[in-house]
C-alpha cells in the first residue's frame, strides 16, 4: 500500500482539498447519488460470510502508525465494510425497524457534516437552535394539539422546553423518566429534591420503600435500562403479563394499588404506542385514567408508533396519547430520517426544568441553550433532517406512507392466514406482525393435544422457526427477525415466532409472497419438519389401528 | 410556493429518485464538495442577525399539511438555516471545541446515511459491529497499551467490552460512572446488586450514608448531570477548589478520607485530561495513587485531551491515564470527526458486564450485539468515521496536528503576554488558554491595590470582557468564548475571561493577531475602558497632589 506523506502540509491538504472528481471516494459518492439501490445491490455482498471471517478484517488493535491516502482507504472501506454491511434499503429486509430512506437525506447528510453545528448551545448552532425548538413544537402539536397562544408562549422561551431532542428512543425514555423522577421527588421545605440530595435522601424524606415503574411485558428493554441507570432498580420495573399483547388497565390499577399499599411509590405507568415486538398499542386512554387514579406520571413510548398520528384514519389507535405527561417518538423509525433522531416530548413545558443545569462557559442562567435540559451534551444537527422531512412529506405525505404500511401488514396477515402451513401469532395493529411456520396437520393436532403433547410440539416448532430464520438470513435474499412471546393461544408458553416490520414503502406484495415461499421451502427441507409430520402421522396410525 | 402532489406515487419518488444534477439541493451539494470554505463564506451570513429575528423564521408550530418539492425546500433551508448557522470551519472561530473537518468526511457522511446501519445489533450492522469493536480496541490500546494477546482475547469477545461507543462525552461519562456504581455496589450473597435492587437497598446493604464522586471545580458539568441521573445527587459531587486549575492530590486524599470517615462511600475520583475551560490536566498519576489508597474507581475525562496521546512529545502530560479504570475520549473533538462520536473505554474488559442487559428479539445471551452494554439503544455507524480518520491520519498524522495546536496555543500565550493591555489568566497546558483585556496602567494598579479596590476594578474588567466578547461575536468576523473562573492571581475571585480553543489546524498566527487587535479596538472604545483609565489617572493625580 502506498503510504501518504507524514507532513503538516499533507495534513492541511486533508482539511482543505476536496476529493478529486475521479478519486475512489468521489466515485463511491457519485454512484450513491446516481442510484443508491443499484449501489447497494452491487456492493453489499449477499453471499454467506460468517461473522468470524469478517472479524479477521477488523482484528488489528494498533492505531496505524502512518497516514494512508484517502482513495486507497476508500478502496478498503468498500471491500471490508460496505461489502459486508446490511442492505437496510432492500424491500425484502423486513425484520427490523430500519429501512430505506428518502433520497434527499443523502445531500442533506453532507450539508449536516459540512456545517458541523453543535446544538448544546447557541454559540455553536445559532439558527439550528430555533429550528430544533420548532421541530419539537411541531411534534408536540401533533401529539397534544394545544392552542396557538400556547406555542407562541413556549416555543422559544428560555424557561420552557416542549421536549428534548436526542440520539434515540432509549435516551428519550430515560430522559422522560428522569424528569418524572426529579419532579415527583422534587424539592420541598427542608428537602433539596432528589436531583441535589439523591435518591436515598428522597426515599427517607418522602417515607417510601421503593419507587416503581409499571408496564406490560412487551415494554421495551430500554425501560429496564432506565430504572437501572436512574437508581430505581430493575426489580422495581413491574412488568405485567399480557397474553393479548397489551397492558390490561384493570390489572394495572390493581397492581398499582397493591404496590402503593406496601409503602411504595409508583413513579410512572408506561403505555406503549406500538410495541417493538408486535406493534400493539396499549389502551392509552384507559391507562391515563389509571395513572390519574394512582397519582403517578404517565409516559407513552411511541418510539415506533408515534408517527401514526399523521394518519387521519389510524391516529385513533393512539387515543389517549394526548393525556400522557411525556411521549417518546423516534424520527428515525416511521418518519424515515437517518439513525439518530429521538425525541421526548413534555405535555407541561415547565417539567423539563426538573433536570435543568448550568455551567460557567455555556448554558448560563436565562440563555436559550438547548443543552440546559438535555441528557446529552454536544449533539449534532439531526433536527434539520426532521425539519426537512416534515416539510417535504407534509402531514398528508406521511399519512399516505403510514396508511400503506398498516394496510400492507394487514394484507400480509391475510396471506399468512390463508397459507395452510403458517400460523399467524399476533395480528397487526400497526405495521408489525408475528407468525410461525407449522405444518397444517400439526396445527390440527395442536388444537386437541394434551398439555404435554403441546409442549413437545411447540418446542420443536420453536427450533424449526430458529432454523428457518437463520437459514433465510444467511441466504441473504431477505431478512425476517424472530422473538419469543406469549400469545393468546398458548398464554403460558413463550413461543418463538417470526417478527416482521413493514416499514419500507418499497416492499411489494410480491416481495412478501416470495419471503413466505422461501421460508416454506427452507422449512419443508428440515429434518424437524419431517419429525413433526411423523408425530402426527403416528397419531393417525395409532388412531387407525385402535379404530 | 408550488406544492408537491399528495399521492403515493410522489412519495415513492422521494424514496427512489435521485436529486437531478441541477436541482437546488444537488447544486448545494456540489458547491459543498468543490470548496466547502467558499460555500460557507458565501452562504453563512456574518452580519448581525438577532436570535429573535431568526426565531421568527421558525415560529410555526403546525406540521405543514401538504408536501413540498425538495428543491423549493432546499432553497428555504439555505435562506433560513444555512445563512444563519455558525461557520465552525472558520479559522477565526476559536471559541469552542468545534472546528473545521477533513474533506473526506463529506462523502463519508453520505455513505453513512446511504448504508443507514443500526449498531445496536449485528442483524442491522454486520461488519460495522467488528469495525466498532476494532476502533474501541485501537483507542484502548492507545490509552492502556496492553499486550497483543490481551486484544486477541477480548477484541471480539461476546463476554467482554473494551469500551462503549456513544453520541458524546456526556453519555460516555455517565456510562463510566454507571459501570462504576453497578460494580462497586454489585451483587453479594443476600443482595441482588444495585442494578436490580436499586440504590436505596444498596445503601442499606452496604451500610453507607451516601455515595460520592470527587473532582476539581473545573470538572465538566456533565459530571453533575451524571450524579443526578444516577440517583447519587448533585450534593454528593465533591468539587474541590483549584486555583491552579488542577485537582490537588493531597487535598483530594484528605477530603476523601474525611468523606469516608463520615460513613460515606467514595465511588470515584474523576481526573480531567484537558478541562473544558482552561485545558489543564489533573496530576493523573498522583490521583491514581489517591484513588488506590481510598479504594475507589478512577475515571479520567479525556473528552478533549485524550487525543494528546497520539503525540510522542506531549503524551507525557497525561501520564497516569493508563491507570484509570475508565477513560472518556471524544473523537469529534481533537480527532476531527463530525459531531456524535464519544467513547468510554474500560481498563478491565469485564467491567461493562455490570450494566449488561438482554431482550428477547435482540441482545440475546451470548450474542455479540453491541447494544448489550451501551446506555443508548439504536445508534448510527459513526465508528466508521473514526476508523477512516485513524487510517487516513495515522498516529503520526494526528501527532502533527496535536503538536501544532499546542505550539500555536503557546505562541498565542506569548502574544498576549507581550501585549501591554492584555493579561494572560491561564497558560496553555494543551491548546486552550484564557486571558482578559486590561489597560496596562490598571494592571500596575491592581498589583498594589487594596482588596476593596481590586474588587471594584475586577468587576469593571468582568463587564468589559463581556462587552468585548459579545461585540466581537456580533461583528461576525471572529469568535472567542468567555467563562468565569478563579485564577492563581486572585484565588478568591471568580473572574470573567476570554476563552480560546486552538483546535482548527487552519488558524494562522495572523488570524490570532487580528483577533487580538479587534478585541483591543472594541475594548478601547468602551466607556468602561475610559472609566478604568480614569480610576488610575485620579490615583496618579492624588499621588501627585499629595507628593
Amino acid at each position: 500500500m502506498v503510504k501518504a506523506q507524514v507532513s503538516l502540509e499533507h495534513m492541511y491538504r486533508v482539511f482543505t482539498k476536496p476529493e478529486h472528481h475521479d478519486s475512489k471516494l468521489a466515485q463511491i459518492e457519485q454512484h450513491l447519488s446516481d442510484n443508491i439501490l443499484d449501489f447497494l445491490s452491487q456492493h453489499v455482498v449477499t453471499k454467506k460470510t460468517s461473522l468470524e471471517e469478517i472479524e479477521q478484517d477488523f482484528s488489528d488493535s494498533r492505531v496505524p502508525e502512518s497516514p494512508e491516502f484517502v482513495s486507497s482507504h476508500a478502496e478498503s472501506l468498500l471491500d471490508k465494510l460496505v461489502a459486508h454491511s446490511v442492505n437496510t434499503y432492500s424491500p425484502t429486509f423486513i425484520g427490523h425497524m430500519t429501512s430505506a430512506l428518502p433520497y434527499f437525506h443523502l445531500p442533506l447528510a453532507k450539508l449536516l457534516v459540512g456545517l458541523n453545528q453543535n446544538l448544546v448551545k447557541i454559540e455553536t448552532s445559532k439558527a439550528f437552535t430555533p429550528l430544533e425548538r420548532q421541530v419539537l413544537g411541531m411534534m408536540h402539536n401533533l401529539v397534544y394539539d394545544e392552542s396557538d397562544a400556547f406555542y407562541e408562549q413556549h416555543l422559544h422561551s428560555a424557561r420552557h422546553a416542549l421536549g428534548a431532542f436526542c440520539s434515540g428512543g432509549t435516551v428519550a425514555n430515560i430522559t422522560a423518566l428522569w424528569v418524572a423522577r426529579n419532579k415527583i421527588l422534587g424539592p420541598q421545605p427542608g428537602f433539596a429534591g432528589v436531583a441535589r440530595a439523591g435518591l436515598n435522601a428522597a426515599y427517607q424524606h418522602y417515607g417510601i420503600n421503593n419507587l416503581g415503574v409499571m408496564c406490560s411485558r412487551r415494554g421495551h428493554y430500554s425501560l429496564s435500562k432506565a430504572v437501572d441507570v436512574l437508581g430505581i432498580g430493575r426489580e422495581q420495573l413491574i412488568t405485567l403479563p399480557c397474553p393479548d399483547q397489551t397492558l390490561d388497565p384493570a390489572m394495572a390499577l390493581e397492581a398499582g394499588k397493591r404496590y402503593q399499599q406496601a409503602g411504595n411509590k409508583l413513579l410512572a405507568i408506561v403505555g406503549v404506542g406500538g410495541t417493538t415486538e408486535t406493534g400493539h398499542v396499549d389502551p392509552l386512554d384507559e391507562l391515563a385514567d389509571v395513572a390519574k387514579e394512582l397519582g403517578c406520571w404517565f409516559h407513552v413510548d411511541g418510539a415506533w408508533g408515534g408517527a401514526t398520528l399523521f394518519s387521519s384514519t389510524y391516529r385513533k389507535r393512539l387515543k389517549g396519547v394526548e393525556r400522557a405527561d411525556s411521549v417518546t417518538i423516534d424520527a428515525h423509525k416511521q418518519m424515515y430520517v437517518p439513525m439518530g433522531a429521538g425525541m421526548a416530548l413534555f405535555k407541561n413545558p415547565e417539567d423539563a426544568n426538573a433536570v435543568r443545569h448550568h455551567a460557567q462557559y455555556i448554558l448560563r442562567e436565562g440563555s436559550k441553550d438547548l443543552g440546559a435540559t438535555t441528557l446529552e451534551g454536544s449533539r449534532n444537527g439531526m433536527a434539520m433532517m426532521v425539519y426537512a422531512s416534515l416539510h417535504i412529506f407534509g402531514r398528508r405525505g406521511y399519512e399516505l406512507l403510514i396508511d400503506q404500511s398498516i394496510e400492507k401488514a394487514s394484507t400480509f396477515a391475510d396471506m399468512i392466514d390463508r397459507h395452510p402451513d403458517f400460523e399467524l401469532v399476533t395480528s397487526p395493529t400497526l405495521s408489525l406482525l408475528t407468525y410461525r411456520v407449522c405444518p397444517a396437520a400439526v396445527q390440527n393436532k395442536l388444537a386437541q393435544a394434551s398439555d404435554e403433547e403441546r409442549r413437545i410440539i411447540n418446542e420443536k416448532l420453536d427450533r424449526l422457526v430458529v432454523k428457518v430464520q437463520k437459514q433465510q438470513r444467511e441466504a441473504g435474499k431477505s431478512f425476517v427477525s424472530r422473538t419469543r412471546l406469549e400469545a393468546p393461544r398458548y398464554p403460558d408458553y413463550s413461543m418463538t415466532v417470526f417478527r416482521v416490520v413493514l416499514a419500507n414503502p418499497l416492499t411489494t406484495h410480491n416481495d412478501l409472497a416470495a419471503i413466505l415461499a422461501e421460508q416454506h421451502l427452507i422449512a419443508t427441507t428440515q429434518p424437524l419438519w419431517q419429525q413433526l409430520c411423523e408425530l402426527v402421522d403416528s397419531d393417525t396410525e395409532t388412531a387407525a389401528a385402535s379404530g
